[in-house]
């Protein structure tokens, strides 16, 4: 494994529209921005008409599109609120993804520079992961670090890189209960690493601000969990942690990594969390059964892509989780759902896994 | 699990001596150490007089210590160079330990001011550990921080810190063949995080800057891997690695965390690597067989304490690895040695793991 170089053109910026008004959000990250293509999501809910800026190179995807291109196949329910965004998974075409939520700005590091988030997503899947052994100097890839002491060299060379999880300043990605709790709580600590997520560690991997290499986990990234009372504030939401375990486990089985860390963005105050709180503890319970399940579920030698992993973790789940809740039959419904609708509609550059 | 409080008197700051002239490390620490007791262990080998300085609470212990304490019942040369702070380790009566090497001298950190890296030691051993979950904020008992939305909240309890591993700025803890690759490299990145090393992930912990709970753990910081051509230099050594693997594997099987990266310490220069290097790649060599054996290594139910685990662990290195190499026996033989060393001298305030 050596680092890999990454073309502009082979980097789709997917960017949920859960406001109508995109031209702020486009403008503060037009520096960043403006060399990519950005495909543009509209959620199906928002009946406003959608203002983005000009200069950029984007296709705007709306429900039409979903209708036209989902069909029969998929609940397009399911990409409601900020679950848009998977729609521009599907229509994606690149090699690499990168997805901000639109409630985000450029962060600004301890040196006061402002963070180029997208550079770093791309340094973070270029070089190789580490999930065999804690490199305790943290990501032995970037700039002015190495490996420890003691950290094996037959480890070294790393494999490849499959997602890369940013971070977020200010408004911290807190479920409602530890938001209401802790209302002025704010985030203000730059943490200066990317390290990577140890092989067999869970985590719940945050849809705010992530990178992910579409050819190796395109069919992973997917909307299947929806909680019945779901609003539009992330807080409220669980389709990215549950996505987010399947492509960790996918990465565990077939041998790629998760790196978390830099890059940070800004989020910005929004939302009623109060109000919000009435709603999310049902995405709160859920995780006593969802963490358990993912930590032990098993997979076979013949899955060897994301696409076979997805289908034995959607029977898995239908058989462990769905007799103790119908929303789990659903999101496995939906899992399986999705294969078809990838294979349709979202295999594009997609080649087979090395 | 709740924060614990720590009295100061919990504390002893163990320091091995590899320096004759301590003064000017010890000055360079008053405003940190001055509080606490110290134990000064001096490295058999170093034959001029040890200067230490004024106005500290103080033991000094020198070979002749160990002679009188050990007698037959260990190999008096593992206690020589760094690994004379075991002997330390063995003269305590405090629940808590911190150690620091004696060419580190304090940190700065981001905003310039000095780092207590015994205060950031005893808050990371205070304060409990969550190994069974990641958590991508990092730490969720730092100060401003909590726990990321998605995390199970039966977890949030966590375990037992057993064990709080720190960090070097200036010159990082590499091994003389990356030292030597990148002679003039130093760590100048300071990351403002302490996490939780996950279950089950391996690492190589450093003794330069650690801090411990003797009572949960005590039995398993030992020396007992000693290289054919050690020297005084950290990357001549292995005993730090090995002995960290064991902490590992303890706490993994027992249910205590392992927390590293705040504190920093600042490392100076030291030592001509070239040198080193001749000697280095037994312990780089090693690696490939440790780290396999510790990723695997699987202990009873009936081994319910520290000591308990290492004696299956050096059971299970006389058996695995004793025929690789000798090294590995006499490690072996070291280990089940340390344990009756520690029932006859090290036990003191020792109380049952609860």
């Amino acid at each position: 494994m050596s680092p890999v170089s990454i073309d502009d053109n082979e980097v789709d910026i997917v960017i949920g529209a859960v406001n109508s008004d995109l031209t702020p959000f486009m403008e503060k990250w037009r520096p960043v921005f403006s060399r990519f293509h950005l495909i543009i999501v509209k959620d199906p809910d928002l009946n406003e008409e959608l203002k983005v800026s000009g200069g950029f190179d984007l296709d705007v995807y709306t429900v039409a599109d979903m209708k036209q291109v989902v069909g029969s196949l998929y609940d397009t329910n399911l990409f409601s609120g900020y679950s848009c965004r998977y729609f521009g998974y599907i229509m994606s075409r690149k090699k690499y993804i990168i997805s901000i939520d639109d409630d985000c700005i450029p962060a600004r590091d301890n040196k006061g520079d402002l963070v180029d988030a997208v550079d770093q997503h791309l340094t973070n899947l270029a070089t190789p992961a580490t999930p065999f052994f804690f490199n305790t100097l943290y990501d032995p890839f970037c700039k002015g670090v190495d490996f420890v002491r003691g950290y094996p060299f037959s480890l070294r060379s790393g494999v490849k890189c499959a997602m890369s999880c940013g971070s977020v300043l200010n408004l911290p990605d807190y479920d409602a209960p530890t938001q209401a709790l802790k209302p002025s709580q704010r985030n203000t600590r730059y943490v200066d690493a990317v390290l990577t997520v140890p092989a067999r560690t869970m985590m719940p991997i945050n849809g705010i601000n992530i990178g992910f290499d579409r050819e190796l986990l395109g069919p992973a990234l997917l909307p299947a969990l929806r909680l019945a009372g779901e609003g539009k504030f992330r807080w409220e939401t669980m389709e990215d942690i549950w996505c987010g375990m399947c492509v960790k486990v996918v990465c565990d089985h077939i041998g790629f990594g998760v790196k978390t860390g830099l890059p940070y963005v800004w989020r910005n105050e929004r939302g009623n969390v109060v109000e919000s709180l009435k709603k999310e503890w049902e995405g709160v319970k859920l995780m006593e059964d969802v963490v358990p399940f993912f930590q032990s579920v098993m997979l076979s030698k013949e899955a060897v892509s994301a696409e076979d992993c997805v289908a034995e973790i959607a029977a898995a789940v239908k058989k462990q989780l769905g007799p103790l809740n119908p929303v789990y039959s659903r999101a496995a419904d939906a899992m399986m759902a999705w294969i078809k609708l990838w294979k349709k509609a979202g295999v594009g550059s997609l080649s087979p896994v090395a």
